[in-house]
């Protein structure tokens, strides 16, 4: 069950010139599911990556963060689902490597300019020579309208394939932008992870997309959150083939706002279906604090909120207890918070109502209007900390019986 | 259901000689039930408090520390279950300061000599009429060997009254120590929270009594986590009457390290105690850190591995997902760790197996003897960071299906 998200139809995709996908069984986990994806980018494509910052990162994401760093002209990447190649040591780096030389090898590319991913069981030895059997089968697959296809090769215990994609027309030229995604959780039972990528046929600079990728990541997949547990594979690559023959050097140049916006569009939407398909959540909240002196003090407020097992599960009950939320704003961890200061709405459905002001209940709140707008599917907390002009959302979903049950039944 | 925790027998808690406590029904939330606790103190006690860091923190809990440090010698403590007295704003705060002037007129001493402690629901204005009211049948009830009695009227939803005592002779002389605790959680649904008290006949001087204090706390009620939520109103008191004539003025004096230690006992019983009756607890979890650079790292990786939702989960299906808690460490924000240097141990009545070294699973483990282990009610989780000499312990308990339907169905 997903809280309000349906995978588009196949041909709702825009295929992005310059950018090839192909996927094949390849037996890593399970047999008879396509469990391997390799996308080919024709030379002239910048790449960009973000990345987990847990100290546990997996094998695919060092050698993801090395060629990145060397400067070589990344021309495919190379992702399997059923094993995450994490805590794998000496022996998960080598596999890593050995799934980059082949498909080198079989595109006729170096190593360096392959990224490999990898998604699935933590700790468990990668089985690279399945994973390099199935290669050959996935490059005779490569098509440039197989997004659909490879959103669903990625999929790990996802009940649905995440795309999304968009058209629009910058400084006269239409660019074209798609993407995918895949997780349940932050990091999924005993499966690792969020994974995002997006393409685009507009052309930027490699240091600029980095940037870009930094900010979208930093308004997306860096913001949202089911349990709190980073994972040890998140990775997040964004790609700009130029094909479409838009091209950006600067930030300050002409259209490139509208380019960075619609990127980040995409990856939000693709960051908000990863928290639609939260494990067991039957809503979708949005917590938006504003009035915060910096950024990171209102991302803090927003986390605060959005892990609370206690406010969690009070939106599971449809229960609009305050006194849950209050007290999570109150250990977020803001330094010197005046909560006379601090208020709070609740808001669906186009409704929003002042819940609390004044270090307590607003003097017009009536719980039933609380009650009321807990019904929703899609609820939002606003909170207002009253002492500056920075602002942050965070998207987090409800705390179900069917968490529980999705997480301790996984492995039995 | 609690985790190996029984409440003593009333006859099995020493009285503390200079310490009196009476209870009484005074219908603050609901009738026909113990809801108010008065505990007076003989002249020449000496008192010390550690208290939330929740910015929210609760009308009773600013009065006490206001209290305690206005250097007034304190002769009462007052606590009502039922009504936290917290997110009240100024009207709570005059209720709080109502409360402390009717103790202060029943028994002949000023406001500033009383604590006041509140404990129950948030955001409700506190029923200051009948608590007041309830006053003078608690003082008739004062007696010394009343702390079972006491240790029933401030629960909450806790399913069993929390007490430990011991005698021990220091000096020559004998010294009692007695305490109570309630929680069940670190804010309870919709319910606030955690008090400790511990009193002594040992005689403690003030500046001394207040690290004392801080330092119990930091090994017991500040080392428990069942759900990450900090309250409003968490409070831990420390009494010292000086009556058994064992006194101590300096840290350094002959005996003292053998009180601090009995009453860090005492504080870690009780604080254990609280995971034990944790919301759906079925396993007590120690999560032992050692090897840190300081004992702020070490306490970061034991709560976020007492934290994640996803190792409590697994424990509650005696799954040893040993990726769940590798990932939690990987995420527990130490500085350059490095994760070839880490060894996890799993253990359980008296076995300890080493499950993870060099970045992954140890090579000898295999995993019918973690499944073994984590069938056990008492689990621990002992960690080596493997980068210096600092330790650290967590309390924690698994997290299942009834901790959702705790905390979602508690106001249906």
């Amino acid at each position: 069950m997903t809280v309000n998200y349906a995978t588009p139809a196949p041909d709702a995709l825009f295929p992005v010139a310059g950018v090839r996908l192909g996927v094949a069984e390849a037996g890593i986990r399970k047999a008879g599911r396509r469990d391997l994806t390799l996308l080919v980018l024709d030379p002239g494509c910048t790449v960009a990556g973000v990345f987990t910052q847990n100290r546990f990162c997996a094998a695919p994401v060092q050698l993801c963060r090395r060629h990145l760093a060397s400067g070589s002209e990344i021309r495919a990447l190379v992702i399997n689902t059923g094993n995450a190649n994490a805590g794998t040591g000496e022996p998960g780096l080598r596999a890593a490597q050995q799934t980059c030389d082949a498909v080198g090898q079989l595109l006729g590319i170096t190593s360096s300019q392959v990224l490999p991913l990898s998604t699935g069981v933590i700790l468990e030895p990668l089985p690279v020579d399945r994973l390099i059997a199935g290669l050959p089968r996935c490059a005779e697959d490569l098509r440039a309208d197989h997004w659909h296809a490879a959103a669903h090769a990625i999929m790990t215990t996802d009940t649905v394939a995440k795309v999304a994609s968009r058209q629009l027309v910058i400084n006269g030229g239409t660019v074209t932008i798609s993407g995918m995604s895949k997780g349940a959780g932050m990091i999924r039972p005993n499966m690792a992870t969020m994974l995002g990528f997006v393409a685009t046929d507009a052309g930027v600079a490699e240091p600029l997309l980095r940037q870009l990728a930094a900010g979208a990541a930093d308004e997306s997949f860096n913001c949202i959150t089911v349990d709190g547990d980073t994972s040890t594979n998140d990775s997040f690559i964004v790609i700009a083939s130029g094909q479409s023959g838009v091209r950006f050097a600067a930030a300050d140049a002409p259209g490139y706002a509208e380019l960075r916006a619609a990127i980040s569009g995409v990856a939000l939407e693709l960051a908000q279906a990863i928290i639609r398909d939260g494990e067991g959540a039957t809503k979708f909240i949005t917590i938006a604090v504003e009035g915060g002196r910096d950024r990171g003090e209102c991302k803090r407020v927003g986390y605060a909120i959005g892990h609370s097992p206690l406010v969690k599960t009070a939106f599971f009950a449809s229960d609009p207890n305050l006194g849950r939320i209050l007290a999570a704003i109150g250990y977020a961890d803001v330094d010197a918070l005046d909560v006379d200061q601090v208020r709070v709405w609740l808001g669906s459905c186009g409704e929003e109502v002042l819940v609390a002001e004044n270090g307590g209940r607003a003097a017009a709140y009536h719980e039933e209007a609380g009650a009321r707008i807990m019904q929703a599917a899609e609820i939002s907390v606003r909170i207002d900390l009253g002492r500056g002009a920075a602002t942050a959302k965070v998207y987090s979903c409800d705390f179900s019986y069917d968490y529980v049950k999705i997480n301790a039944d996984y492995r039995s």
